[in-house]
């Protein structure tokens, strides 16, 4: 194991359980049915648990896109040209895509990363951790190499550490590459024991005959690498991809550094998984988004124990989800500190009854 | 009926089919998977159909809180003393409530109307528009004549038509009226045909006993009423609520207007549901927000085939749910207006397939 990955392993410590109990303290005190703003409360509690604050103010925020070129594209699990990876890559940089234009509207930075992709770029804006130009194809050998996917994890740490030295306190995951719904859904499939027939998905647009090609290559890949599922980076390193290892990495980089992490669709939340099986306070740090419309994307919410904000069918990847999902968090921290309290509003607590699920 | 009533109903046209046609096309040029932002275009494609035109701005909006009192508080349908509808309607004024706050974060407004509070206030920021002191006790006799039933719409409809003079063009729903889930699930029950057992929940706040008696005495108020299914204004009027009929009128303003307009929860739904079988144009001119926590919502919303965009387990009412929906729905725009085309991002869009499902 890297000495970064092992030291920020060690240094990732759990919610602070006493901040997040004064947080329900205040949240139960605020004007409204007791648990009446639902999961707006949750947040700012788990906000709270997060930063060891019961008020808490987002400064900057950012979408951190991992870009990566896959070997398994040449099996014919996606419809795009290989070199959309490059091209939309170099479309961040422009301001043009989804993720770029939600971004913008939440004004939330994006942060892009070549972790992997087959050329190189020369632009300022688009920050340097190439570990290969594209992984091997996993239907046929390992993705890369034990010390390749702990390059990547590496990279994902140090983005994040250097974005919370600039300032950033909340984080969103996003990325380009493509073949990567193949890629999760074999990390998936190898950490949750559901079979690929369940959870691959058509991905950014497959036909049904396509589908069942797809849903073939990742059995294929799991029985021809054999991942031990017990060891993260020998999953990542045979079915994953540098997008999700980088990804994974920005994960435990959050949580070491004690700031909240967002979750977009499927292949950030195979990351999140992994990230979380690595340590498993990291979920504490993690908030989801929408629910992806990739069928593996709502078992990957019950095994992190997440429920999404958002349902809006998307599944364009590029972090998309996460602009919308950092307005809800603000919201929510917004009426944290805004809203009064039954003092103040002259209204009395005891005629609400708490009606919340007991946990 | 009223002559403004009768005359809103003839003024409200279906959606721009040509328009929507339009913006589909545009949609599908937009560099993306095709149909892979979800929910965010099928937004914008409906705010085509309100607007007739493909690119849309919201310059100003608000969320519209009916307040009423319901005599049928006095059945012990809630834990909440009757002077809270006064308490909170005051509250609004002050921006402390959990609709202000989440409202200003959006940059939205509210609107606070006293359509039939107990008390009278004599503030500048609650426009009055009483149409009594309160409804009857509908467990015992109709809340309100049919007279009142329609003066209650018809003060909907005109704060709808001041509202547009004014220059906004996005609005919420939103109530404040202590016994309102017991009037709204009446409401629902007999539009729907589903019963009580079903759609009775727990409001703000009641155990298991008070449920009970809360689902006894919606079903009373059915009984006695015999309210007419097919006939709204002696729905409204028998079971309803001044806050539903109010609403009822503001979605039918919208509708007239040409003004998208945003359910929050079950009374809104409630009054929305009122408003389309008024005229079956009005849903073309609804969003939806949030899926209310209270059981009968989920039912609502496929009466008026509506996918909530949020999943956020709230229940406060007062119109809290729309704030966060507006901003998804500006961001719907935004993206319609800002993401490049194909052809702008050197994309070939023959790559993706279109696999959405068809309607």
């Amino acid at each position: 194991m890297g000495m970064l990955l092992g030291e920020t392993l060690k240094c990732i410590k759990p919610a602070d359980k006493e901040a997040i109990k004064k947080a329900w303290e205040r949240l139960d005190n605020l004007t409204k049915p007791i648990g009446s703003l639902g999961e707006l409360e949750e947040i700012a509690a788990k906000m709270a648990g997060i930063t060891g604050k019961i008020h808490n103010k987002i400064n900057k925020k950012t979408v951190v896109i991992m870009c990566a070129d896959n070997g398994v594209y040449e099996e014919g699990v996606s419809n795009n040209t290989q070199d959309t990876t490059v091209t939309v890559t170099n479309n961040f940089t422009k301001g043009i895509t989804g993720v770029c234009v939600l971004a913008k509207y939440v004004n939330a930075n994006i942060t892009v990363v070549d972790i992997g992709v087959k050329e190189d770029f020369n632009h300022p804006k688009i920050i340097n951790k190439k570990v290969m130009y594209g992984t091997n194809n996993i239907a046929k050998e390992p993705a890369m190499t034990r010390e390749q996917a702990i390059q990547a994890i590496e990279a994902g740490i140090e983005i994040v550490d250097n974005l919370v030295k600039e300032g950033y306190n909340l984080l969103g995951t996003g990325e380009m590459g493509v073949g990567n719904t193949t890629t999760s859904a074999a990390v998936f499939s190898v950490l949750s024991g559901i079979s690929p027939e369940v959870v691959v998905g058509k991905g950014s647009g497959l036909t049904e005959e396509q589908l069942i090609i797809k849903k073939s290559v990742v059995q294929r890949a799991i029985e021809t690498n054999s991942p031990d599922r017990d060891d993260i980076i020998d999953v990542l390193s045979k079915v994953g991809g540098l997008d999700i290892a980088g990804l994974c990495g920005c994960f435990l980089g959050a949580a070491k550094n004690r700031i909240p992490i967002v979750i977009d669709g499927f292949i950030s939340s195979a990351a999140a998984l992994c990230a979380n099986k690595l340590n498993n306070n990291v979920r504490d740090f993690i908030f989801p988004s929408h629910l992806s419309a990739e069928p593996g994307a709502a078992y990957m919410m019950q095994e992190l124990e997440l429920n999404p904000m958002l349902n809006l069918r998307m599944r364009l990847g590029e972090g998309s989800g996460c602009p919308l999902a950092f307005n809800i968090i603000e919201a929510s921290l917004c009426a944290m500190d805004n809203m009064a309290t039954f003092e103040e509003a002259a209204l009395n607590k005891e005629c609400y009854v708490d009606i919340r699920e007991k946990k």
